[in-house]
């Protein structure tokens, strides 16, 4: 049966134009109604999703693909983050930068829903309801479009969702679900800019790439780390240890893990045996320089870097070493390797801090401290969305402000332009 | 000779890495000197528009146009505005939600220059200089590309503003021209990711379209304005008539120019005649329902709307008339046809003023005031790049702030996320 995607646009549109006027408490209501619904399905939920588990294996997805796409164990997480959702405040109807012009027009922005968010994301069916929650909150509809093999558990997590929405007095069709695994419908969602005001991508490269090339709706890319960190000589080296442990190997398959260590080449001879000793026991392989590679011959694990391995996000246990002269040179490694999205200094020196955070144009900028900081709940956002690595609308960690747009509110009294 | 498009966005990128981290006074004495430098080279500058002039003149460019692209007169207000953007606080390097989070860790924003930006615009040349002067003020590089029928006068304009800039100490490519009409460039440069990060067209719909379609880059979209006033029965009527007639009558060229008033049907009786006779005098025409057209038979210069006149942008002396029976339908003609750029009521009834602040997502929304107010000079934000009407990074009139980003300042003591 062929998906009508314009009549999913505009009832999407439809339910925007209901959802954005809604007051906090009914936003939070349906939140509380949807996490109560997900508790009261689980055994369907979970066994819709057994059923796309079973067929990942028999179709022979890689266990972290498996484990991605598992929801057993995992319902009782995703429910308490819907109503951590529900308690956080509410951006929508915020009023700031109010004056009054010499000419007496009364100006202020308010801050309100975006609209309709179309949402791609691959294997994770935890997402369905992340987005979903924090949509809602916002006041923005959205439509829904996750991967193939995830569709039988998105299924069952989206119509729960959409019952409990409805029996919460607010439009179902705030929440909608691509149900159908062709790809065609994401060319046609990235195209309907009559009733899509924001695309955002959760996924590789290759769906970043391929939303920016397809869409005429703003595309919110990101979510892609090729993340440095640099220790300069002045740092404190048994520090620096534990940060770049930690930004290596605490999760290495997430974007703001470490991918390069830059090292100041007048201590490596000291520091990068050390770092090789430390991480290597924990199963950590390494891409090098040439400098390096001499500096350790011999040593397990090593293999000089190619043309295309500073350039790549692992995602994985391996990391890439190499040595420069000095901060100058990293900042210029940096400039020409990162995506933008992680990138910082260990170092104890106040001038170097200061050039680096000057002159690295990442969405976050760290001194003294791992990578992996990167995250909306780390940050204190309370929630996120995405991660942006482009310099539009949001930058780094987006919550739910960055779920919203703001308007123009000018009061006169018959005021006319002279 | 074939443009290297490549070339030129690495030059500006570039020239972006070494004018982001550039002190205010650097900057704003090289738009010193680009103002002092236009009123030396006037002559020159002059004399290259006056051959644009006589080309299009030849080539029966319409006197409108011919007006937009005349330089004559107006070279000492183009300077005056340079040096009034050199006045304006810089937002670059402000620092902005700073807290300490519970672990310790130091997080703040900085705002920063966005990076590169390729501005596309038609035959006004002063958008040339308007925008150099915006993009160095706010530390970021422009590509520009104006009309095929201005190319002399920007030539000129460019060759003295990259001799200033670059004699005030700042690199030359901050600011590059596309010397070429060819509209292949204007593809090539929606192509350019990897060195542009913001494209900004100034123009017609059309032109609108054409970077939705093509770009790859994030593109700010906007300056299509199909508004709207309401008129109910509360109105001040005597005062509505003022607002009405500046609204249209003041400047009909432009994209902020009222378009389409809806009139309560209870006053219509009376204050539809009041308009038109208002209205013609200054030689309005009218595009009206049938119910105008019943009350108003026998009236020249009235036309039945047509199925496409709702959605029209009139840009000159034409006002499409409809009655309406209430807010409800008002709001409803304004949600189905409104561009989302300033759509405004004139009523005293403080509940219908709420209702349609609330209901209508415009990027202005006004109550008691001409919809000719959505302007950043009459705004107060000093400057105007240009008026989005998208949804994302910024609406309605852009400013200095809105050319730029934020990073993410994550300062710690070598901590680790547990």
């Amino acid at each position: 049966m062929t998906i009508d995607m314009q009549a999913l646009g505009q009832q999407a549109r439809a339910a925007s134009r209901i959802l954005r006027s809604q007051p906090t408490a009914a936003k939070n209501a349906a939140l509380l109604a949807i996490a109560d619904a997900i508790d009261a399905h689980q055994a369907a939920i979970l066994a819709a999703n057994a059923a796309d588990v079973a067929a990942g294996q028999a179709a022979g997805l890689s266990p972290a693909m498996i484990d991605r796409l598992n929801l057993a164990g995992r319902l009782a997480g995703i429910t308490a983050d819907v109503r951590r959702v529900a308690e956080l405040p509410d951006p929508v109807g915020v009023e700031f930068d109010a004056r009054t012009l010499p000419n007496g027009l009364q100006v202020r922005k308010r801050r309100v829903p975006i609209g309709v968010l179309g949402v791609i994301y691959e294997s994770r069916p935890n997402v369905t309801v992340d987005v979903a929650a924090l949509a809602l909150k916002t006041g923005n509809a959205v439509i829904l479009r996750g991967g193939s093999e995830t569709l039988r558990s998105n299924t069952a997590l989206v119509d729960v969702i959409r019952d409990a929405i409805a029996g919460a007095g607010l439009p179902a069709d705030a929440v909608q679900l691509i149900r159908d695994p062709d790809r065609r419908y994401v060319s046609e969602l990235l195209r309907l800019s009559d009733y899509v005001d924001m695309i955002i991508p959760r996924g590789g490269n290759h769906l970043h790439q391929l939303c920016r090339e397809q869409s005429t709706i703003p595309v919110i890319t990101g979510g892609i780390g090729i993340c440095h960190l640099y220790v300069d000589e002045t740092a404190d080296l048994a520090a620096a240890l534990n940060v770049i442990h930690n930004a290596k190997v605490q999760r290495p398959t997430v974007c703001n893990a470490l991918d390069t260590l830059l090292v100041q080449r007048s201590i490596a001879g000291q520091f990068v045996p050390a770092v090789v000793d430390r991480l290597a026991r924990d199963g950590v392989t390494f891409r090098v320089d040439a400098e390096t590679a001499a500096l350790l011959a011999g040593q397990e694990g090593m293999t000089l870097a190619g043309p295309d391995d500073w350039d790549t996000e692992w995602l994985s246990l391996i990391l890439g070493i190499r040595i420069v002269p000095d901060l100058e040179a990293a900042i210029a490694h940096i400039q020409a390797h990162s995506t933008g999205h992680s990138d910082g200094i260990l170092t104890t020196d106040p001038a170097a801090m200061v050039r680096f955070l000057n002159e690295i144009d990442s969405a976050a900028v760290y001194v003294n401290a791992s990578t992996r900081f990167t995250d909306g709940g780390q940050l204190g956002l309370g929630a996120e969305i995405a991660i942006s690595t482009q310099k539009l609308h949001a930058r780094g960690p987006m919550g739910l402000e960055e779920l919203t747009t703001y308007k123009w509110i000018i009061v006169g009294e018959n005021h006319i332009r002279v």
